[in-house]
Order: structure tokens, then sequence, then C-alpha cells
């Protein structure tokens, strides 16, 4: 059982924020996220675009933010389950709370806050009827230890970044590439679109386009996919392969927070604005984009200020007897639990003469 | 008469956010500051002091934040009316605002938002009864163009950094340069404390520790001080000066916008912050560590968020016919009033056969 004071739910922008706040109030803080690094859709969807609203810069790549933040937040080593999706919360007689993932880890503490961003992220599947049947034996749908496809036959499927970004990867480490995409057009960097087309003409890359993975076979463990040609004159290829990778794109889903028992209205969580971002259920917040109330605007900047106010009400649940005092990281600075300290220069009193 | 469409009292990080926010809504916006550069508190007392809980910053000094927030907002082209205090403020029949400054300068706009931090900063004056006569004939509180001083005798008067600074220039500028401090023990950056007391050995200060201008003389104009030592034996020291300027530092008051009718609680302005962050008075809001609600945090961060909830509002009422679609930064970019436009890369579509 993983212990904490706040546990987060979400490691995007304002979820990692939240270590930090949590951290200045001498809160340890603990994050689930179902995908495999910290950062959210930041790190997810768009690492390489940029964000010009974050307030004193210009212009700020997605994953440089989360870089910087994940340096901000350091000192107060914040725990992670990544890679798991948080199932269910269990309210404990003492009001405080158990979480479950998908894959069993228990967390434990009292106070939960959902920093869900848009929900999880779950990977675009293909429709092919049988495929549940082979998803951890041979079918994935996010690619974590490329070192896995060693010498492997790989298909993957799609036309975007991930595609192709893959594609060439794996052309060095797998026995076999082949790239299928129904479209003739890829939707990728210039760079990524070239070197593929180069892989492809030198048969490092087996390309099908105009072309679908239409059917999967193999007794328990894949052993093959049929892909079947938009030209009905080239028919169907069947292809030996040891994994089928469909890269489709990841789409957001409130998946099994939304059965917590909690107030939802148009897929997010209604928290009280003029307080502290609680839910209907004390001892659950929710901040950033998976919360709303009147007038809510979905920035990441809003996510950060709700993330301070909502460490000030946590401290209050987790501390009742104390008061705690705010002090400016300006004058107080700043101490880390791994015992490093940042502060001000002093000033010097001295005699002149 | 200047016109504009948000009218921001405070130049201070928050204030300086808001001409972002509204830039993105198509907004044009003027800033009214009673210090003579932008930046509040952070350029005036601490520019050289760190902040560490700024979002994405895991130490900034305050004077780079400052920077960078004028860097942002740059395309956005605000106004300034800076070293004048806003003073009154007029509601006229069509719903709009007339704010006149100390200097009688007047902006006419639909919306005003008070971000004014702690208040305006008014320079804390020695204990002289007549000094009121003298200011701006021999007495000044802020030093703006050093070269005013160029081959006049200056008397300065203060034991902070402020003091040693000055003194330390214009030892090079003016033809004399008397420090005045009532204890021996100078607060300050070690290299000014060394630097101010070799300047006192080679003749180039006159040092008058433990001491204070008690009296000031001259007919309109200022012909002379009055230093009383502490150590009566010394008595008193008459000391001919084209200039007096006491740096005692200086502190924030709310001021005239104390007399607007708006509500005060503890010294800053009620807002409702369920919904915009607006007065008691429609169409005139506050955000920032100016304004006052349950759970008020008096963060920057939570200054930006408030500017941003605040422009959306501010939108409904200069636009009250159109209905603004919020578009992510990430998404559409920004688009300068100065004609600059800044978007992410678009993806390419090709062929790659």
């Amino acid at each position: 059982m993983i212990k904490t004071d706040i546990l987060i739910i979400g490691a995007g922008p304002t979820g990692l924020f939240t270590v930090f706040e949590a951290g200045l109030l001498k809160l340890k803080t603990h994050l689930i996220d179902a995908l495999p690094e910290p950062g959210g859709q930041c790190s997810e969807i768009y690492p390489k675009k940029p964000i010009y609203d974050i307030p004193a810069y210009p212009e700020i790549l997605a994953g440089d933010l989360v870089d910087r933040l994940m340096e901000q937040i350091k000192p107060f080593e914040p725990g992670f389950t990544l890679g798991e999706r948080a199932e269910t919360l269990e309210k404990q007689d003492d009001g405080s709370f158990i979480v479950t993932t998908n894959k069993g880890t228990k967390h434990h503490a009292p106070v939960v806050v959902i920093a869900g961003g848009l929900g999880s992220f779950e990977p675009r599947k293909p429709l092919i009827s049988n495929i549940a049947d082979y998803e951890d034996n041979g079918v994935v749908y996010m690619i974590k230890d490329p070192e896995v496809y060693r010498d492997k036959k790989v298909v993957i499927a799609g036309g975007g970044d991930s595609a192709l970004d893959w594609a060439i990867y794996l052309a060095d480490v797998a026995s076999e590439v082949a790239l299928v995409h129904r479209r003739n057009e890829f939707r990728g960097a210039l760079d990524s679109v070239e070197k593929a087309s180069e892989l492809a003409k030198i048969g490092k890359i087996q390309l099908y386009t105009e072309a679908e993975v239409k059917e999967i076979h193999g007794e328990d463990q894949l052993k093959a996919v049929v892909i079947k040609h938009n030209d009905e004159a080239k028919g169907q290829t069947y292809l030996e392969t040891d994994y089928f990778i469909p890269l489709f794109g990841l789409s957001p889903k409130l998946g099994p927070i939304g059965n917590w028992g909690l107030e939802i209205e148009k897929n997010a969580i209604k928290v009280n604005n003029a307080k502290d971002y609680q839910t209907n259920i004390p001892g659950v917040f929710a901040i950033g984009d998976v919360n709303t109330y009147p007038g809510k605007l979905k920035l990441i900047l809003s996510g950060f200020h709700e993330a301070a106010v909502m460490c000030q009400y946590a401290y209050q649940i987790i501390n009742p007897d104390k008061r705690f005092v705010m002090k400016y990281t300006t004058v107080g600075g700043v101490q880390g639990f791994d015992g490093s300290k940042k502060e001000a220069k002093k000033e010097v009193v001295q005699s002149i003469v």
C-alpha cells in the first residue's frame, strides 16, 4: 500500500504543479497516471508544439514546460505510479481514501485530487472483432521499450507522426517492418515523411498504402495479419508477424472516475470554485481541465491557481488543529524534502566606518 | 483623453499579464501606474530577488519576470501612463468610466480593472514639519534622471540599498554628496557597503552616521539642511545643499482608490470570485493582491488566473452581442496588434511514394 498526504490523479502540468504547492505546505504527494511518462497531453500529444499563454513565457514547447515543472518539483520527491489507470475510490471509516489502479496497485491518502485533464488517454483501436483476444499477446497500442521488438517481425498501422517515427526507428531494430496506412498521404513532420519514403525505397520498410489490416490470426499468440487493399484488383495480403501495432492516436475518456459518485456535467467534474475546488465528495478535489464551474477556462494557468488554492484546504483537512501561515518564497525560500534549500540572499548589515 | 477597451490600474505582473489575455480577445489596453517603470513591487522593491513559485520557473529574479512579461505583451501594444496616480473614477451615462490621474491625465474606457497590488507605493517621508513646502523645490523622494544632479550639492538620507547605491552613483556626478544615516550600520549588499566606505575614505562622500536631518531651510527653494548628531557633544551641522533626497523606502497605500465607492475589507477590494472578480461597481474589476475573497491567496500565479477570467467577462461587457470562442494558443497561435503572428508549425500532409 502506497501512503501519501495528497494523492494526485493525473500527472499533467496541473498535477505536477500540485506537488510544488503541497510541498511548500510540507505535504507529501504521489501521482497516478495511465500514461507511461509524466506530462499528460503536453508530453503525449504535442511535446514539440509551442504554447504562447503560459505567463512570462512568450513561447515554450509543451515538452519543455513539463521538463521545467519536473525540475521545480524535484525537491519535493513525489512518488509516481505510471502506466496504470486509477480504477476505484473507496472511502474509509476515518474519512481517508484507498485508490486502486487497473493493475491492482493500492494508494492510501486523506486527500485525493483529480487533475485528470481531458481524462485518461485511451488508444484508438482498429475495428477488428477479435482484437481484444490478442492484446498483450502480440497486439500493442503504445510502444514503451523498443528493444522488445529486436529481431522480431512488426506490422505498424497508422498515418501520423507516431506511426512514421516508430516505423523509422524500428527499421533498425526489428527484422522486418511493415507500415500499413489506408491513404496515400501521411500526416507528419516533413523529415519523417521523407525518411520513411527513403527506407521504403531501399526495402527497410515494406509500405502498404491505401490498405487496412482487417483480420488477425494466431492461436493465443498473434501469428499473422491480413491486409485488405482498397484497390480490389490487388486483393488481400497475408503477412506473418510477431507484433501488430496500430498507432491511431489517443482519445481522452473520463473513464472509471465517472463511476466514483462525483457530480458530472458535460464530461467534467463539478467543483465549488467559490471556495476550494472540492467536489461533492468531501476530501476529493478536482482541478485543471477535468473540472467545471461557472466561467471555467480550460487553461493551464487556471489549473496552477486551482492547485495552489486546493492545497491550502487540503492542509486544513490533513492538519485540522494547525494553522499554516503562508510565507512568500521570496522571503522564506523553498525547502525540499530532499534536504535542499533555496533562498534569496539575505541583506548584509554592516558598519560602514 | 486617452481611450482604450480595458483600463488597467497598476502595471505589476498581474496588470501586465492582463494585456496579454485581453489581446487574445482583441481588446486594447492601457495601464496607469504611480511608479516611473512597469513591474510594480517586482521592479521597485525586489528586482534582484529570486521568486521560486512561478509555475515552470524553478527560480526567476523578480526583474526578469517583469522583462519576460513585457516581451510577452509587446505584440499587443499597451499604452502606459507612468509616474501618475489614478485619482478619480467617474461613471458616465453610457456605463463607461473616466479615470483621472493626480497630474490631470484623463482616460476613458468601458471597463476598468484595478490590479493595484498592495496599493500605490508612496515614499516614506522624514518627520520634518515644513518638508512639504520644498517638495519639487529641492526635496526629492525618488531619483528618476540622475543627470539632474550633475555638479549640484546633494544630501542623501537613509541606510538601505537605495541610499547607498545612489550615493555611490552620484559621487561621480554631483559636486558634493553627503550621506546621512541615523545608525552606524548600513543594510545593503556587501559590495555597496564596501564601495561607499571607500568613497567616504577618499572624501568623495561625506558620511554622517548616527545623525539625522532635522531641519530644512531656504526661501521657496531649498538652500540648506541641519543635521543633528546623536552624540550631543557633536551638536548640529549646518550643510548648504541644492537637493535633499530622503530614501527611506516605499510604503504601500490603497490611496485614492479607497474613495471610489468600492467595498473594502482589510485594506483590499471585495470581489465576486465565484464568477468574474468584479467589484460592487459593475464594470470595475479587481485582480491580484489588491482584491479579497474567501480563501484568497496573494500569489502572482493567482493574479494571472484572475486576469484571464476577468478578461472573458470584460469581453462580454464590451461586445454584448458577440460570442467569443476561446481558441488555444497552441492551436490558433497569437496575433499581435502590431501585425506579428506566432503559431505552431502546421503538420505536413504528404504522399510518401
